[in-house]
Formats: C-alpha cells, sequence, structure tokens
C-alpha cells in the first residue's frame, strides 16, 4: 500500500519534499527494479543533440544466447495502437528467442534488422540450414520532444545497448526513453520490482516448501492526458491541469503509448505468462489511464525459470509449473511492479528540450510548484 | 472526479455522514443508470428466504423482439474463470439475440432454457424454418450466502424478471445480486451512467454538429479482496481489514466474480463496441482489482443506435460509425460507469444472511464504523 | 493417402462395392476410434421415437474424477456460429474438468445442469467450500430430422450416457449424432485416430527414444452444402447433386454445425492443444467446407498424458513437452483423423425419419445409386 | 469445380498436355487475378542474380493515398510462425493506411522504413502533427534459393515496385516470389479471382436489387511439403515424391509460409472480414497443408468498397453492408481464390537457380515427367 497516502503526517506538512509514491503492500527486491529477476540485464544507449531526443533499450532475459536458450514468454495487447515487431510469432510459441528492444516508431524496422545480425553473428546458419529469427521490438512515438523523422537510432546504437547491459537500470530520460512525454510531462524509462512467497510446487517425491519469487517490471512510459493523472492513489492530474492552465477537456484524445516489460523466476508456461501480462492493464488503469485510443498499451511478460532449447537434440526441461489457484500473488506483483515503474518513470526524469524547442518538464519541478502553491 | 476526494472539508469533518463517491470528471445521465441509454430497461427477480439468497437480472436493449431485430454487440473476457453462455456467437457475429440474463452459477442452464422458449414463444419457427437463438446468460457465484446447489431459479423467475423490466433500476442485494458479495461486504447490482458530447458524424451533405451520447454500465458485483478495496479513489481496503480483525494476507485468493455490461446510444460497430467493453478493465482496476485468478471478470458492450434485421429481406441499415480519433470520450465514460456502479452496488447493498446463518454487512455500515472509530 | 483413389482397379470396376475412404498416410490405430488414446471412453444415449430423434453422446478423458484430475485442454473456434457452453473458462485456464458431452442445441442447458449435479455427486462442497465447475457441452441443431422445441433429453439421459461409456464407440445415427445431417444426407458420430511415432522428449540424464503416440478424433457431424462435397479426395458433391436434382445453388447457405474433439497421449500442454485443435480446420476444409456463416465450427483437443490435480495439496506433474520442431506428425494425425472421423460418420449412418416425415438417406446408398447409373 | 477432374478425357489421354486446374464452380473475373477488384493494383521488384534470388511485391487498395483514405481491413493468422509487421494495429482498428508489401524475412525492417519514408513523402506532418503510421509488410523465407543474409532489398525497390504497380500481375517467380519454394518445387506469386452475384443491401427507401460482386486473392507461396501436395482436388504428392525419391517422410517438418491477401469490393466490416481472411484456411487446406509448425500461414482481407478518413473533419462513410445470411458466396469465393492462386503460383514458376547452385523446377516440368512415365 502506498504509505504516502497512509501517512498523515506526510499529508499534513505541505512543505515537507514530496517522496516517490510506494505502491502496495509487497515488498520490493532489493534494487527495486526488474533485474531483481536474475539473470536479466538491461542496457541503455541515449542520443540527446537538439532536435534529436531518442534511443534504445534492451533487455536480456538471461546471460546467455537466447536463439540457442529460448525463454517463455506471451503478450497482451491492451490497446493495439501501436507498431511493434514480433508479437505474432511470440504468441503462436509461447517464446522469445532476441533480446527485448525498446525505441522510437521510426526505428523499429533499423532495430529489428540488428536484432537480425546480432543473431546470424552467433548462428551463421540462420535462414540457412536454420530458421529465420525472430526480431522483437516495441516502441512509443516520441516525436513531440525528438525528430522522429530522422530515423537516428542506427543499427549499432541497438548493439552498443545490447552489449552494455548490466544489473543496474538508470530511469528517466534514458535509452528509448529520452523523447517520451506522459501526462504532457516528461516520462521515459522506469522500472521496480516486487518479492512474493509461495509454496514451491512439490514434484515426486519432494516435499514442498517455500520460495520466494521476484516478478520484476520495465516500462517505457510515453502516454498518459493529464487530467487523468492519478499519482499513488492521489487523483493530482486536475489539480496540475488547473494550475498549469492547461486545458481541461475530457475528451481530448490520448496520443501517447506504453510498453511494458514483466520478468519473473516464477516457472510459469506461455499460457500463464499471456494471463500475468494482462495485469499489467490493472497498474496503468491505476494511474488514470483508460487505454486511449491512440495508445499503443502492449505488455509482454516472460519467466526465467527453464529455458527451451533451439534444437530437440538437446532435451526438453521437465517443467513444473505454479498450481494456478496460487497465481493471485504474482498476478499482484505484476500490477504493482507496473503502477511503481511507471511512477519511477516520471519521478526521475531529468527535463528535456527538443525539436523545435519544445520541452517537458519533470513530475518533481510540476509536484513542487503545486506543493508550495497550496502551503 | 471524485468530490469525495476533492472536498477538503468532507475529509476534514469526518462526523460529517459519507456520501456516495462520485468517479470522474463526464456528468452522469438523469437517472445514473444504465436506462439512461433510451430504450434499454431493467427487471429484477429477487428470491430471499433462508438459505435461498439469489435471482435473475434481465436487461433489454430496445423495447423491441431482440430476435427480430438484433443489437450490435461484443464483450471482453478480462480474466475467463467463468461459466457464461452465448459469447462464442456474440462474438463470431457482432450480435446480441436476446436480453441480457444476469443470474447465478448453477441457474445459467435453467436460464438458457427459458431464453430460448421465450424466444420460441414469438417465433415459433425458431429451430425448424429459422436458425436456433443463442441464449445469453452472464453469472457470479453467490454461493457464500446462497444455496447454490439448490439451483433455485426458474424459467418463471427469469420470465417474470423480463417482463417486468422498467427504466427504474434498483440496485444492491436485489436481482442477481441478491447473495453476491464484494471484498468481504454485500455486493450486488450497481448501475450508473455518463454521457459525453461528441461530434455528431456527418453523412453525405449533411453537416456534422455536436450531440450529447450516454454510456451506462450494470454490473453485477461479486469479487474483490478486502485489503485491495480501494473506494472513490481512497485506499480504504488495508483500513476496513484491519478494523475487521481480517486476514489481511497478500496472497489469499480472489474468489468472486464481475459482470460488466455497457450500453450506449453511440453508433459503434462490433469491432469498436469491443474496445469500449475492454476499458471496463480500467474502471474495475481503479477498484483495486488485479484481475484475480478465480474471478471471471466479464464485460459486454451493446449500442442502440441501430438494429440489424433477423431477415435479410428487410433493409440492413446505413451506419455511420463514430470516427475512431474521436472515441476517447466514450472509453472514459465507459470506465467511468463501471467504476461508479461498482460503488453503487455497495453502497446500496442490504445486509444480508443466507445460507449457514453466513452473512455480509453493507459497506455503509463498515464505513460507519470506521469513521466513529477514526474521529 | 486414400487407397480408393490410389487403386485403379477400385475404379475400373465400378460393380464392385465402394469402400470407406481412408485418409491419409498415418497407420490408424487398433480401433480406428478416439478411444485408441488409452483411457478414454464413450458413451451414448439414443433417443428415436417418431418426431424425437436427438441423443447425448459423452467423452471421459480418463477413468478418473476430471474435477479431481483436470486434463490440459483447449479449443479452437473455427467459426463460431454455436450455442456451446464451457468454452471461455476451458481456454482461461487450458483445462477440462468434467466429461464432455454433445448433444442438440436446445438440450445444452439441461446437459450443463446434470454435468453440475454429476459433479455435486462427488465433491459435495463444489459451490461452497470448492470453487464452482465448469460444465463443458457442445452442440448442433438437429432441427430437420428432430423436434428440437420438445427439449427432450433429461439430466438422466446425459447420466447414463457417462455412465456406460465404454472403449467401443458406436457410430452413424447414434447419441448426439441421431438427428444430425451432412450434404443434406445423414450425418451423426464418427470417429478414427491416427498413431505417429515421436522422438520421446528426453529430461536429465535420461536418453532419448522413440515413442508412438496417438491422436484420436471423434465428430458430430451435422454440416455441408451438398454440391461442395469431396469424399476422401473426390469431387462428388456436383455428381451427387446432379443425380438428385437438388438445387446446386453456389450460394446456398450453410446452415449446419461440427463438433471436433481431438484426444492424444502426446504429452502437450494447453498452448499447444491450442494449436492441435486448429489443424481440425484442415481436414474439415478437404471434405468440401469453407466454414459457412451458420455453421458452428469447432473444434477442442485434450491430452491424457498428465493431469492437474484440483488442489495444490497434492504435487503439479513435471511436464516435458514434445519440442515444437517435432509436432508436425501431430498435426497431421489431427488433420487426417477429423477428416476420417468425418468420413465414417457418413458412411456409418443409418438412415432416419424424423418431425414431419421427413428423412435423411445414408451416403452408402446414395453412392450405390450413383454408381448404378455411372456403370 | 475442377474441370480436369471432371473431364474423364483429359485422364483417360496422359499423352495430352495438361491444364491448369481450375478449381471450384465459381467464375472467375477478367483477368482471374486480385486486381479484377477495381482499383487494385500491383506491382513487384524482382531481383535475379546468381546467389541472390529476391524481390518485393506491392499491392495498392485503390488509386489513393490509403493513409488519407483508409480501408477497412483484417487478418487472421492461421499459424504464427511470421515475423510480418503492422498486424497488431490493423487488429485493433480494422484499418489498412499503407499499401501492402510482401518481401523475404530479412527485408522486413527495410521495407517498413521504406513505407514510412512513402507516407512521410505525402504527409509531411506525420510523426509531429499527425500520428504515426502504421507499416505493413507480410514475409517469407525464401532462404533455399536466396542468400537471404544479404538482405537485398532495398528501400528504393520498395518505391519501385509500389510506383509501378498495375491491373496487369506477373505470376511465379517474380517479386518477393523469385525466390520462394513450394512442395520442394518451385512456389512464388500467384493470383486469381471469383465473383458472386449478391442481392446488393437496400437502404431507405432504394429497393434490393442483384450485383455481382468479386473476391480476388495473391499468394506469396512459400510452404507445402512434397507428399502432401493435392493439385487442384488430385492427390499427386505420394506419387511425385515416389519418382522424385524424394524421402517420403510423414514426419517430416513443414519449413515455409504463406501470405494470402483477399480483396473484394463487397461492403464489408472489419469484423466481416476478419471473417472472410480466415476461409484463406480452407483454400489453403485443400492443397495439402495441415498448417505446419514452422510454416507463417497469414491472411489478411480487405474491403474497396468504402474507405474511412484519416481526419474526423471529413464525413464519415454511411456503410451498410452484407446481410450476414448471404455472406456464405463470399466465403466460397475467398476459399477458392485462395486455392487457385495458389496452384497459379506454381503453374506459373520458371525454374530458379540461386544460392550455392541450389534450383527448384516448376511443377509443369515435373508433371510433364510424371505423365510421362505414366504412359
Amino acid at each position: 500500500m502506498n504509505e504516502f497516502r497512509d501517512n498523515p503526517a506526510a499529508k499534513a506538512s505541505a512543505s515537507a519534499p514530496r517522496q516517490v509514491p510506494v505502491i502496495g503492500l509487497l515488498p520490493a527486491g532489493p534494487r527495486d527494479a526488474i533485474t531483481d529477476v536474475p539473470g536479466v540485464r538491461v542496457g541503455h544507449v541515449t542520443l540527446a543533440d537538439g532536435a534529436l531526443q531518442t534511443g534504445v533499450t534492451v533487455i536480456h532475459p538471461h546471460a546467455g544466447d537466447p536463439y540457442r536458450d529460448k525463454v517463455p514468454a506471451a503478450s497482451a495487447v491492451i490497446n493495439g495502437f501501436g507498431k511493434s515487431i514480433g508479437l505474432v510469432q511470440l504468441d503462436e510459441l509461447g517464446q522469445l528467442e532476441t533480446p527485448i528492444a525498446l525505441t522510437n516508431t521510426f526505428s523499429v524496422g533499423t532495430v529489428g534488422q540488428a536484432q537480425i545480425r546480432q543473431a546470424l553473428a552467433s548462428h551463421p546458419e540462420i535462414g540457412r540450414g536454420l530458421p529465420t529469427v525472430n526480431p522483437l521490438v516495441l516502441e512509443c512515438n516520441d516525436g513531440y520532444l525528438n525528430d522522429i523523422q530522422q530515423m537516428a537510432v542506427s543499427e549499432a546504437d541497438y548493439r552498443r545497448a545490447s552489449d552494455g547491459a548490466t544489473q543496474f537500470v538508470p530511469q528517466g530520460s534514458v535509452g528509448a526513453g529520452r523523447g517520451m512525454s506522459s501526462f504532457q510531462m516528461k516520462g521515459g524509462i522506469g522500472t521496480a520490482s516486487r518479492t512474493v512467497e509461495l509454496t514451491t510446487p512439490a514434484s515426486g517425491d519432494a516435499a514442498e516448501s517455500n520460495r520466494r519469487y521476484t516478478v520484476g517490471a520495465l516500462v517505457l512510459s510515453n502516454y498518459g492526458r493529464l487530467p487523468n493523472l492519478i499519482w499513488g492513489g492521489d487523483v493530482l492530474g486536475p489539480r496540475i491541469a488547473a494550475m498549469l492552465d492547461a486545458e481541461v477537456n475530457a475528451i481530448d484524445p490520448e496520443k501517447g503509448s506504453i510498453i511494458m516489460i514483466i520478468a519473473t523466476d516464477a516457472p510459469l508456461d506461455a499460457r500463464q505468462l499471456r494471463r500475468l501480462a494482462g495485469r499489467a492493464a490493472a497498474g496503468l488503469a491505476r494511474t488514470g489511464s483508460s487505454y486511449g485510443h491512440g495508445s499503443g498499451d502492449i505488455a509482454l511478460a516472460f519467466s526465467t525459470a527453464y529455458t527451451i532449447p533451439h534444437t530437440p537434440d538437446r532435451p526438453m526441461p521437465a517443467v513444473t509449473t505454479v498450481h494456478e489457484t496460487r497465481i493471485d500473488a504474482l498476478f499482484q506483483a505484476a500490477a504493482d511492479s507496473v503502477e511503481q515503474a511507471i511512477i519511477h518513470a516520471l519521478w526521475h526524469a531529468e527535463p528535456v528540450t527538443g525539436r523545435d524547442g519544445q520541452s517537458r518538464a519533470p513530475i518533481r519541478d510540476v509536484l513542487a510548484r503545486l506543493d508550495a502553491r497550496t502551503t
């Protein structure tokens, strides 16, 4: 639960600096990041030069080669106004076989080509003796701050982001998040995690035992109508909109998008991961979204609990999935991680000025003004 | 927006009686009910006798015969742990051809048979010269309060509920809502509406002009883990749970369900109605749900703007749908109506004691205790 | 492959009696029936009395209690003009928890109620301490031969069909197939099987080894426009239609339906079973269907390789699924079994005269007339 | 119906040259091509130089600008082992807003970028004042004949194919079909059409009247296991396989793909077009496919009967769709057009030798050998 909301003292003293709202009742992992799921790494390349304010972010599901050792995965298209590539095959096969790439809408093709070349570098027989590889690129439109028409992200940028991936995840106006906007303020990259204790499925003679699993989320946040903003349970949108003299028009269209990546080390199969991905919709809604027409609201979930070998020459894993009646804690963790990651994306944003001098302010600055006014 | 949250006076004075939270910024229709959509009528039959606490609720999309004049419709299965009938054909054809029936899980078959007989009464050739009819029954499990194993709802009960439908919609512990629970308190039937002004689609030489459309929702609310309750934006769940000494266990499974019916007089086709139905997920999430594993969270949307004739002998309508870039106001209205309808379902509930002396208290009583304690 | 087509002698001698066409290159199991999948049993109750020509067919996935030990399953809605119950939850959870029932369209509700009572008899806490049960009933409209408006199938009929299930499967005008029509001739129940040798997934240190798996199909065949009939690869529809002076009108609507149940002992998860179910569409198309508007063409696949315990108190299975690159043999077996089962349904049909003296002839009689003419 | 099959003389005289099988009972349009649908145009660019044997094919839905005047469309993913881009948004919005591009798997990104630039050239505000554009590129893997790793298709190639589109459609080893294989023989581009007379939907006071509509298909054929080939109803696969000494192994995996584009001038909405697209599965199955695991079997259908304006400033069309009970003729036309287009793709193929000297023979040559042997 949001401690901010539950702490009357925090509310009473408007002069105290705001802290980042904490979502829900579940504990976060040590980094409060998607990389709390063991093996997951994230890399960014940020392009920030005048009218170019964009980038690319890469998520590795494990330390190995995802083409060789595929990862169970599934997506949930909450609102399909989006130009991602790779979801058709991912949903048919329930597998991820490349790192996950996030970038701007007009760089999807370039980044997809880079992913093909990355797989070719490790597997020269792809497209000859081996099947082709399924690139996976998700995107938002950063055209407000970034001159997206320049298609500035290069294949080398993808490769650098992929190679530089670590467990430490910079947030805010970085990587693919550089040029993104949310609620008419600065959006970008955010991440969070939650842990839950589940009874480990027993198998054969083994007794069941409790084990702690992690669910982590990473979002590329570029959505949100200002009057709809709910900030850690607080309906701040109308107040900020009023302060900013922004047009508070209930029928203004949503024009952004959000990509929500969920990772877990709990043993789930692709069908269960599709259910988990769907819970991103709950976290998103609690920030005020009603999944606007023009917003590509897309979630993807994967599990690191086991991998599927590319060739049938290696043995298939024996998978003991979570009993479905115990999956609710993971659902809650997914919804909370997504909401928390969105808050982090806004909270950690730096101000950015880009194309045609257009700029977006971070919510921390806006809240400071709001609180100063209220006091 | 929730006036309760925005009214500092209301918060300041804990001794003032609580009022029902009002969701969002859009105005409600005159009844704040699904029947604000012209032509829509609702009927209930309530069975309340000892261990039998159940019933049936019927929604008519228009005053005529829905088999003869079918209504465009679509569903969104947010979480498919449910036993509804009729959705397969509804989604294939994008049409509703019976009234919509809500009842308990074990009465679905009986009510479906009643719908067949109702259609046969008007069209004796159904199943002979005419195709069969597609019954549409949605359900929740009221087994905590109701002795559901008795399968007490009869075909005559359905028929009475259908025949008695009016524009006035009793809410709370009535009809199919009689035995339902939400957040370990009393659930049931709730309804609400929102209106939006849209530019009416121009057609041919006609100039476009503004017109006000209505979106109405009716819910059968039987879901909700108490610690997750968000009440009009207020995170009350943990406080109530603490007061009630209830077990606040983050991994307790969700065991309920919710059916969310959305009606509108805006001209939408089945594809657009599927999108509209999907926005029920946003309203539901804002009450604290993460779409629990065991909860059949199902939404259905229909439009009354035009009908589709059963036989091709009568002319097909010329449909001018809302331009999709203007649909966001309807999405917002759908999400807000559903959240408001859930609040109404809890707010208007009467206490019910049923099977084995088990009982559920209304939230008003619980909030009164909570506020008395706080003061 | 169809031996009939490949046997020039058979073609040369029109006076030799026709034999049932054999589909594809894969070997059938010993019974050429769905019950070649170990554990699967089928029962029929047939009602044949004047205008009542209908029935119910029940398929048990294993010898035990499917509520206690659930079976992985998935469906494919090829054309959703149908009134089945149970598919929403089956697809969400990937599980079957009752026997599969087939009956006429207007008896779905009654049979569903019977399934609930059947589960209650074994688990008196269903709907109280235990969750509810998900009935699964699929249907076709036998209204041409049967007075469907009488809703003659009773709960007792379902129970008798369920109790009487065996490995021997009568085909043709029996059980739910009693009143069904196909291609303006007599339809009904048909079954078939195919076996394939697959490399058994290795697990841990175990070496992989070949193993033979079985795919079985059972269909309730009630679809088909006569001019479209392809009989074991032979385009017979136009010739039969010409002989019968039937109206050969290319735009005559399809009015029937077909239910296709696929069982296998290969270890597949629900996602893979959804893919397997989809291959029913290929077998169906090869008989001449283009999935007509009014035809509920629905397939369901389940695996008997493992079960999922109802309660998490018992250990979850460790499932080693077939490597997806080796699944094609199962796809082929599913398509061929379905086509073969359709041929069996027509081939084994007895002539039936029912409502208003309407009748359907078996294809054997029609082919005999056709061949006599040709000679 | 297949005249070849129905003409005993043709069978009797094996020395007579084979003719292309004709599928079904419906008449073809004047070109027997997708361009029989008024306004549809197709362009190819073919790259044929040593190890490079590939290309790009572009289909324009109408003569205008598809971003300004969008076309109703929907897809059917029959087997999702494919790397297309654009389907997520196409299915959400039911609209096509670019030409449809077909190419090899590793050129999807490049062609998608070319489509963005093409839209930008006409609408410089895309990605700034206007929303982004949704590229639509579908693909097959031509890596057997083509050195796909060279990613040889350039943006200029796309633009040339788009600019050169006409109503005349070269077939076989051209455009995107240059390097494709089917049934271990040469595949490629094929097209066909069928026409049906439907009662034109009456609207308002207008009387209904009959009108002839066209359904056209264009396929990029790269699928098919040789032993499964059914050629115009004739089960030729096993015989050809035997002749070629090819390995007739029932569990050999399918490794290809097929893209099936369906156009019609009948007034259908996106939901109906999704149904129409699904009928491609029937035509495909009748050539012997069971939708192999590794085959991206994807269909897309669009209607030219009306367009949807990009901006709401222009009036929305008043759409009077075909009454669904009359849609079967269109379903049949779609299935037959797809089967016929596949036959045309093989029939019109030229032999191609490409990467590493690998080559594919056309079916005409193979059939000539087969027939010479048989005689």
